[in-house]
Formats: C-alpha cells, structure tokens, sequence
C-alpha cells in the first residue's frame, strides 16, 4: 500500500466584521479543517459558512478549541484547570458538532489551540485534561497532535485515535521539538523549500532539523498555515511533489484506524 | 385523565466567581431546568455542574440560548440579523447537548432566554429564526414560549413540539401578555397568592388579570424564578397546592406530543 | 475669511490578531480620527499605536465608543438604558484618554460609533445619555454627530461644541438623512463623485439627494469610510477637489468654538 | 508620631447581574478601595456606584487592574507580553481615573488583581510592565504591593511611592512569603487571631510565620478580604485592636511620600 498524508489548516478564524485566512481558496487544497469554536476565534456565522464550505469540498471537519482569550487569539499560555480545561473543549467541540450535523455532516477531528496546543505538547495533565473533554463529546475524533507530543502519548493511552502532526514550513531544532517562533529562521517561506520538506517528512519519515541531521519523524498529517501570505503557493506546491513522490494525500479518517 | 403541568426553573447562570441563583435547593422541586448556555450567563463548569444536578434529580435538561451580552445578562434587546438569532440558537444548544450527552441524558426542551424570549413572543422574524436554529440541532426539542405568543406559534408551524408557558408570580394584563416588570404590581411575592394563581392556572385554564377580569390561559408549564429571594418558600407553596387541587407536576416531556 | 472643512476617520479598530481598515496610510489624508475604545473593537495595543500615529501626523483624536457588542462590531441596536450609556460613554473616554495623554496629547473631539451613534441621532434620550457621559469626562471634548440630527441638539443643549457631520460617500434621502446602506445606491464608490459632492457639502452648504433634489447641508467635518477598497484614492480625491474650490482642510478644533 | 496603617480593600467586583463582595458595609471601614476597572471584573455601572461609594466615605480610590480574563476573575495566570501588560494596565487606570474624576475626586493608589498582582510579586519583568503602564498613566499613584516583593523594588525604581502590603487573614511561610491558600492553614477565619496579626504586623513589624517563628514584616497596608463570609466581623476586629494599639488608621495617601 502507498503512503498517505492528510493536509489540514487552522480555518474559520474570521470573527464578526473581522476576516482571516483565506478559506475559500484554501479549502479546495486541504484534507482536514481545523475549525475554531467561537471562544478564541470564529463565531457561529462564521462557524456555519466554513462548515458547510468544507462539507461542500469533501474535507474532514474537525473542531479547533482554545482558551478563553480572544483578544490574545488563544495564543497566550493561560493557567487553568485540568477541570476547566476538560469542560472548555467538551462546550466548544458540542458548539462546532451541532453545526456539522446540522449540515449532515459530523466531526471528524479535533486539534487544540494555539497556547493549548503547544501546552498539551509537554505538560501531561494538560493533555489529559483535553482527552477527558474529548472521550466525553464521545464523537469518535481523532486527536490531532504534534509527532511525538505528550499530548499523542495521552490520546493514545485513553484509547482514542491519533493523527500525529508534522510541519512542512517550520524549522525542526535537532531534538525533534519546533524550532520557536521568536527565533530566526522559524518559518520557511519558500514554497519548494517547504514541499521538498513535505516529501521528505511524508514519504521517507525524517526531517533536516534546523542545525542540520536528519532526524526521524513519522506523522499522519502535515501543517499547513491558512495567514501567511504565500499559502496557498505554498499547499500547491505541496501537493505537486508529494503527488510526482506518490504520496497520496487523502482525509486522515480514510487511514487512521 | 388527569391534568398535568410542569415545573421550569432557569439555571446555571452562575459564571466565573459569581453565584447566582439557588440552584441546589431549587432542582429538587422543578420538573424542567433552562441552563445557560455560556454566552449571556453560565461557562462550561457551571453547565457541567448543573446538567449533572438536572441528570441527578431527573430533572428535563432544556437549552436557555440568550443574547451574547453578558454585561447585560441577556435582558436587553438586540437588533440581530435572523440569521445570527438561527446560528446563535444553534451554537448554545450544541454547547449544552454536549453536557448532556456527556452524562448519558440528552436535552429535551429549549427556552429563549431574557430579550431573545420577548421579542420572539411579539416578533414572528425572531421567532421562526429561533425555530431554524431548534430544527437545525435536530434534538426533537420541545419549544417553550409565552402561552398564545408568536413564538408558540411558529413553533408548531414548524413542526415542533411545544410547551405553553405560564407565570405564577407575574401579573397579566387583560389582553393576556405580562404586565411590564417597569410597572407597579408586575411581581407576586407572597407565595399563597401565586400558588393559587399555579391552581387557577393549571387546574382552571384561567388567571385573574391585574385589571381583575378572568382571562382563559392554557399552559403545559409553569415558570418558576430562581433568583427571587422566596423562590423555594414559592415553588413550595405551589407543589403543594396543586397536589391539593390534583394536579400532576410533571417534566414536560411526558406529557407533551 | 474661507470655507474650512475637517475631514474624520475611523481608526484603531484592529483586535488582537485581526487587522481592519488602513490606519498607516489614511493618517497623513484626513485631520481627525475616531480611535475605537475597546469595547466593540481596538484593544489597549491597538489603542497605543493608533493614538501615537495620529499625534505623529498632528491628527486631532477622539474617542469612538460603542456599544459593548465586539461579534457585532458595535453596529448592532441595543437597548441599554440611559444610565448605561452615559457610564460606558465615560468609560470609553477616559479609556482612550489616558493613552493621549501618556504621549502628551490630549482627546479633542468624540464620536458615538455605529449603532449608537444612528440611535443617538434619533432617540433624544439616548443623545442626551451621552452627552451626560461625554460632559463628566471633563475634557471640553468636540461632540461628532449627524448634521441635523437629535445628537447635535443635545449636545448644543448640554453646552458642547459640535462637529455637524457629512457624508462625501453616502447617499442622502430627500429629507436630509442618509440612505439606508440595506438600499441600492447607499454608497459612492467613484472617487470623483464622492469629491465633488464633498466639494458640494463644503463649500456651497448643498448636497444632491438620491431622488434628484438639492438640499441644504451644513457640515463642519466629512466623515472616510478606513475600511472600503478604495478609501485611500476616495480620500486623495476629495482633499485634491477641495484644495482647487479654496476649501481648506484643518482640524476641526481649530476653527469649532 | 505614632504608627500608622491604612486599610485596603478590593471593591467594586460586581458585574451586570452578578453581585459580589459587601461593598456598601466595607466601606465604612477601610481606608482604600482598590476597583476593579470593568476587565476581570466590574462594569461601568458597578464603578460608578463604587466611586461615589469611596468618594462618599472619603476612602482613596485605588484602580485595580487585572488580566482580560472575566470568565477567570483574573485569578489565572496569562503570559502576556510586557507591552500587553503596559498597556492593558494604561487602560483599567484610564477608565477608572475618568470615573474618579467626574465626581471630583482622584485616584490614589493601583493595586494589580489576582494573577497579574502574584506573577508581579516575583516577575520583574511584569512588574516593570506594570511600572511603566502607571507612569504613564501620569496619576502620581502609589502603587501597592506585596511588602519585600519584585513588586515593590520595581516601583521604588522607577521613582513611584509604594505602599507595602501585608495580610491580617492569611499565614506566612518562613520566607516572608504568603502561604498558598491550595494548602491547610493558608486562611484565618477568626476575627481575633485575624485582629492580633494585624497588631503585630502593623506595630510591632513582625508576623508568626506558619511555622512558628517570628519574621520581620514592614507594612504600610493591610489587605482586608470583602469577599469572605465573616469579613466584616474581621475588619471591625482590626480596627477595634489596632486603636487599643495606638496605631492610627489612616489613609495611605496621607502618610507615604
């Protein structure tokens, strides 16, 4: 059998008079969506037209949860507890579920947040605290979480399926972990730099880290970012080497068992 | 057979640090609970907590969708679009079926909250833009409005179920709405002239306008306000009267079709 | 001595991480701006670097409150009472204040947003709310209202000064109001149209209905639209059309008394 | 000259529906009231009654700013950029410092809330955020912190009076530092025990730390908490045994320079 890689992207971040993203052109691109919950982005307009465009384009529905802080975009750490952790994603994968099988559709995935995401990364109880919320919206998602992740660990040990998660445009440092935002050299800008990179992650499983080695990373789904200018160049490009690499790129709950 | 009336409460409207409201002392003597659903009051502790006290009591869990004003608490009017009143509906009851599904129950009633209530009472736009929102959660949820409102009626031309609401402890004018709150003799406090006012009500079909002419009002539910200071010396005094006068107190989902 | 006219901009209504409107180019074309309060839009940050850019280009500022309704970017009717309307007034003003004169400027002027602003123009009461608030932040600020409307007869009642206000991009009804934006022909989008009718408003006191008619029309300011396509060459147009009818463009705190 | 000691009080932490604290007793009993400024907590109704309160009693007015985190009452800790910190702390004063002044008095004091008050305890980094954020604010404020913290050092740095604070109802570990209310002991409920550590705190300079042994504490505040059950027994108390003491209450603002 060959090798399969969903793509999936961060969508419906618009909120009321505000837009972001470009989901109509990307939405065509992708396999997954990830769709944020109307706490720390989106609203229910914007909820019910990103839904319904994904179901429209086949692509996976999955719910996108953050934290409580909209003006911060989720993107602020924020201590909460493993309680209210656990409520937040059960309130926001129910609000987004409902819009989904509204449409005759349902959920398919669910990837945290921003702060949330990159907490449940490395902090156990965190990721815990998300896969209680997840096994309680008993939907049957796949937890999307990064390759190698506390949080992947989690999902796996409360029995509930992992999509593990790559980047095709962010730099790798030698351990595996993403190489930070704040430092140079984070982000690849180059569409063929970044699909030479998708290639190499998908079909062969390793990743040139920042400081140079080969290093191995086994994922399901790669990363693609919906507000950086060159997105859609960026998917295209993707999409062309991995299809001349006879990756097939293909919804993670087509393969994910 | 005999009658049989209902009981609802609105609760959960606690949020964050502030309480409000009597929740525990006042599940155990309702048949139905309206919980906020975390955008004019409630957050995903509180409704966590109050779906179970609902699940404990067998009490009907019912969605309470309101205005996304907080500061407000969903008493004042808003001009939105019926598409935002649809989806805004929608995303509330997703967010409370979470909770209840999550504790093995499901919801069985919805009832508009504060302003979204009123002007769905007067305004058939609002009203049939709330019936969208119910039809599209798809719960077989029965619909609770004023009694002879717009709401009530757009609701059964929709095809939905519906429970009459009635006010023990409100004062009608002779057309049949309630007296404005702004209004002098709006409120009843003593708890035996709104238990026999329950009696008249249920029993009778009648209640005696604040103008004193017997006007005919036929309801399946009754309301009870939560955040009154007598609120259990109240529902007390009508459980009990109506037990005299043999009427049933019953969740509204047995006996409504 | 001549015609002077000001020419005012909405501003700072970015959020977090949503961007809105083209703050960086239209602060060097206009003379006053509206900067958001954050509470139907901006944030503290936007709110910082929107005042230190209008004090850069000499740009009179003033407060821009809103209605406390950020999904619907405060430009959605809410029925607050009059004691909240003059408190979240207060609120706003002395909000954005405290940015002025943290880099030694100060307010000159205040513009009710959206939907509060078209109430304020109808409802006395609610003009007279703000009014109250705008006269006990103390800072002998300009009031910005409809020309004609009921803000500019409060505000002339309460002692403050007014900015009557045009539209160089709206269209006018017979009778002096502007035309609904939910009607054809609401906006202007040729910029030489909407200069010459600036032009019109500026320096003859006339404006050409939509239904064909010249009506009177005494303006101190026009009001750019920040966040239409073509806001840049529609303000560039207008400024160029009023320099060659020896209309001079100045801020309006320097010839309101 | 006798010892002195101000009290203080956090106030104003009502919103909309939801009341909170006992804000019309305490008042008459401390000396300062720090009010929350419509983020964490309070609204511009709430603040507005509650400066009329402390206006009324002659008690300093103090702002009171916290994180943007309502549904957390600001308890939780954000990572917030220190621009965020700044400005966000700018705004609370802002607003708070309008509504002082339009009933003819000034703020005092700012005392940080909750999270933002304990990560600016030990973060110098949030502490000269916040330092910077009350310069600007150009009130002349005293700023309160926690006696022998970051806090305070940052303040004295940037050339502002402090006033350092010290608890009457809360244990100390040995290091000076306030036991975590997660563990035993962490609060004192009765009155005397409450009354006698303030006593010793504010005449005699020391405190028993929870573990026994006597620590120096100079304090030129002492915090009172509105929000616990008995908190007006306990200030009564204090104010009781401290005059016994001969240590006079007073105003903060009328003896640190």
């Amino acid at each position: 059998m060959g090798k399969k890689v969903d793509l999936n992207c961060d969508m419906g971040e618009s909120f009321g008079a505000y837009s972001l993203g470009n989901d109509e052109a990307l939405m065509g691109l992708v396999t997954s969506a990830n769709i944020a919950c109307g706490i720390h982005a989106g609203d229910p307009l914007v909820m019910d037209r990103t839904v319904r465009l994904a179901a429209r384009h086949g692509v996976g529905i999955g719910a996108h949860p953050g934290f409580p802080d909209p003006v911060g975009f989720g993107r602020r750490a924020m201590q909460l507890t493993p309680e209210e952790i656990e409520n937040d994603v059960l309130y926001q994968i129910g609000a987004l579920a409902a819009f989904a099988r509204s449409v005759g559709s349902e959920l398919a995935h669910v990837k945290p947040h921003g702060a949330l995401y990159n907490m449940a990364a490395k902090d156990v109880v965190v990721a815990q605290a998300i896969m209680r919320g997840v096994t309680r919206a008993g939907e049957n998602l796949i937890v999307v979480g990064l390759a190698g992740s506390a949080m992947i660990e989690a999902a796996r040990e409360t029995g509930l399926c992992v999509a593990r998660e790559g980047f095709a445009d962010r730099a790798y440092e030698g351990d595996g972990s993403l190489r930070s935002r704040k430092l140079e050299g984070a982000l690849l800008h180059d569409p063929q730099v970044a699909a030479e990179r998708a290639v190499r992650i998908a079909r062969d499983g390793v990743v040139v880290a920042y400081t140079g080695e080969e290093i191995p990373l086994q994922v399901d789904t790669l990363c693609v970012h919906g507000d950086t200018p060159g997105a859609v160049e960026i998917v295209k490009a993707i999409r062309q080497r991995l299809a001349q690499a006879c990756v097939e790129v293909a919804p993670m709950g087509s393969f994910i068992e």
